[in-house]
């Protein structure tokens, strides 16, 4: 989990606002097991006093926190609330937010960078505040970017995305929807009509492609499969589209590409940080599309793994330090 | 469950061979719980001797099942089995076959009547020998084949499949990627490419027309959601789609129409021998999609369930009769 | 799941008080298959013109309900509400009360027969107001009342009863704990110390027994499993438990008593109104014990199945009328 | 996870003897995270030539393997198998047995050291030959061996174990009854009657005590959690109980004590190595009883991890070091 040489980087320091959710005490065990970085603080309205995931850290109230005297500040607000904290805050900290309110489309992202980590590099470095993207258009900007990059989709026809996610992707406040008895045994689609919100992000980076992007909920607690139906030119193989991701990921550990046609699964993933892409060529269709699945943890790449990404970025060190893959 | 008049019908016969399977297990609860329906026996290898579903009754070895004395002959075998058995079969009985020996696409479906319940019911009362349909065909012809037949499907576009069912659906014989522990928490595409078995069957009542089917496997015991993204000619509408389901459909209960763009879940289905159709427009495409769903219980209306109707229909009962709605 | 003379009894009317909850649920879906029986009306503050469970019934808010209009009022509500409406309550319906509040131990049982159906058929019969048990002292009490009174139980040492229970059992209201991603894959003991507020109907039914009474909480929607390891007199052995157990429940399907130290699990009863009682010998321990496990679902016999047993009683039907047994 | 002086130990060298089972697969996975120990191979007669889960390791067949050529050889072959394969061993490598080949009361425990690795810091040093505890008796050995020690328990009655694994304990081979369709929503008894084989284990550590022990499979892939009533001479409090785990687990992070009869749940110990024990007082009983609950990984401290301190031990190395804790 760590590389030898970790001890030449600089240290580094963290608050983390809003640690008590899902996607925040993912990032807090993530950031304590990290050589070299210390978390200062991580701040809870519900649970101040108690113990955080950081060994010998205690949630503290938002007021409590110095948010002035750490490297880095993560917000894991809920969604609405980062934007109007950052307004208000005349620190110096950087700042990585992992909610959905600077991403592009939302409309407040100007003055963000967007952190896709693998596709930004020299951008994140320099940012003093980036955007942690949505855990869905992380997998399917991944997935697609390269493509439409090499010219190997046919843009005149639709890219289907089915998605589905495990639960903790709708967040830890109590919902009737939420509970066990409710979610066990069940599949449901959401969002549907191509209404959810994080298509905004999805056509912000991919504009003019028509896509349709339909979640569902699986009864699961973590994990997203997306299955992409792409539409190619003709010719185009799913060895092409493996040599194009490859050509694109060569510099991290975190996008592996699957050989032979095989197709990533949730349990190869679940836990890391990873994001597993696989494609196959499909039969008895014309004109051609291939079948293309992205697999990821959406607390590992799809936010806590993916703003780790980003810190390690902003602070100079090694893209994939630290980083389950 | 049971119609106030169900006294007035005949009473029938029935056998059950394969009767350990998931398949065989609930259709032998379904058919004990029938008035006017005696089973007269199941067969098993393995548990010949032990209690059936059936209260009172006892698994028999396949040898000593009195296949001539029964009016309707269930065959629950594994795949290929069925074939070779009704090759041999010398009786008088009214066979219906859950197997996909004799299915649509199979090359041995000569003779056959295909057991779409809903789209046959003059064709399967007639029939001395019904298959079937499999699980999955059953929820993509109920969606689809109404909307080819009124002229609202582009057959020029593609129409994608993405499906998803329980493990119920893989059978009960063990083997190691069926285990709780591999299952649990993950989710899985398989039969990628296009080269699903079921999809032969689909194709042969759909011939010409552009699909592909993607199945995925969930971690829930039963049940099945398929969600088809239809590209449609221009100006047809989610309201169109219902009209055009109800009006295929008003003669049955087991097929359910969803209002207001509506979209069903496995959880409204399981256990039941229902299937729940919804539809949604979709926004932001061009070229028009509307986006389907289709659920239903894989050991329900995608096999015991339907079985019984299919019985129903060649016995001269109502079509519902005795089904789980 | 009807006997054949259902025609016979006179027809009676019924009202559900809280229908949304799982209990008000599940009662609703089996009161609705009774023939004989109409549900007049559901209440819901929050669903109130919402359907029910019951075909075309749609819920009502509680000040608009036919209170007074039934021959069976049934109280969902949530702990402690029922209590209070019933002190208001002036109509001459008869109640039957699944919450807590009037069951032995709590305060306020005067008035009110203990509705453990099969242990007291003539005193539910005549009872204006019976109080139905809680899930856990269901399985308590029928597997340990025919034992004490057949002296078979050395009340000088303790009898330690390890439960565990579906989340349906802990109320459909929305709790941190109860969402899916904190009960999937996790399994915890509650109410420890045996300060489980059930722990008093046990109590009062069983008093001067020294009992410990431990439950945990099961990641699975429903079903109760309790293991009671039960000091026997010298001599005592699981046949001679058997026996007992058949001699105070003949006149009942739904209490099972498996034969051969076989013992019962959650898959056997789970969405019946079945109890299925279990006993083995206990090797290797002196002085002696058995140990004695049953299994049932909290919103059958556990909740619904035994209000519809009590309903049974209270109208002259035959006590399992219409149960899933 | 690495301690800061890591790179003083001396390296090592290991290989696994059955690689792909789940036990196999959680110590090879453990083992490859441990800076200054080297896995030069790993057998299965199934996957030979495949992938491993040690990166760039692929896994060999039994006689491809070079057993003289390691310091230590982990033994996860089915049980049976382990002691077939020491007997003709005649290499100098050191052998940890994760089987149940030569635990205490197998029969063949002679020459062998037991491995409860807080219990025997200085046997387990020394030790040629290493027999990792069983899963079970971990957890009950580690509550109960300093109550003993202390003279804390009424030895004249009855201690009852109530104990719930996870179904990776039931190993990897396919089995019906451990499909997911079989095991989910499903909880039950098993090895009833005090007839459980790890009971020998047991009660070769507590001879002449008196033990019930009652195992149950969960619908969960990991953990264990055991129930234990505890009979406790007059005077005996929970504080005391902690003070006695306290005083024997000073020495290893991997036993946890829980405070203010907090009981621990498998939430907080999946995916660890730690065993986390709680005890709280019990109303209501006389004599007096607690209720000690232990929660653990049975693929962690329940067997990957325990042998992973078994080899730190053997190896001069701190126990703890690359646990999970």
């Amino acid at each position: 989990m760590t590389s030898p040489d970790h001890a030449t980087h600089a240290p580094v320091t963290a608050g983390v606002l809003g640690g008590t959710g899902y996607t925040g005490q993912e990032l807090l065990r993530l950031l304590s097991a990290q050589p070299g970085v210390t978390v200062r603080f991580a701040t809870s309205r519900s649970q101040s006093g108690e113990r955080s995931p950081v060994p010998g850290l205690h949630f503290v109230r938002p007021d409590e926190a110095p948010v002035d005297d750490v490297d880095f500040l993560f917000l894991c607000l809920p969604h609405g609330e980062a934007a109007a904290w950052t307004e208000g805050y005349r620190g110096s900290a950087r700042i990585i937010d992992l909610t959905a309110d600077h991403r592009p489309g939302s409309g407040k992202e100007e003055g963000w960078v967007y952190g896709l980590a693998e596709r930004n590099h020299e951008g994140i470095a320099g940012a003093a505040r980036v955007a942690n993207p949505g855990c869905y258009p992380t997998g399917v900007l991944l997935s697609l970017l390269p493509l439409h990059a090499m010219g190997m989709v046919d843009e005149s026809r639709l890219t289907v995305v089915d998605a589905a996610s495990g639960v903790t992707g709708a967040g830890r406040t109590p919902r009737t929807d939420l509970l066990f008895a409710e979610v066990t045994g069940n599949f449901r689609a959401y969002g549907a009509g191509n209404e959810h919100r994080h298509l905004r992000e999805i056509r912000s980076l991919l504009p003019e492609r028509s896509i349709l992007f339909q979640p569902h909920l699986l009864p699961v607690p973590r994990g997203i499969l997306e299955t992409i139906t792409v539409p190619v030119r003709d010719g185009v193989t799913s060895a092409e589209v493996r040599l194009a991701w490859r050509g694109a990921y060569s510099r991290s550990d975190v996008v592996r590409v699957l050989g032979d046609d095989a197709l990533p699964d949730l349990a190869g993933v679940v836990g890391t940080d990873r994001l597993d892409l696989g494609v196959c060529n499909v039969a008895r269709v014309s004109p051609p599309v291939v079948t293309v699945v992205a697999a990821f943890d959406n607390l590992g790449k799809g936010a806590a793994g993916q703003a780790l990404q980003n810190m390690n970025l902003m602070a100079g060190r090694p893209i994939d330090e630290g980083l389950r893959c």
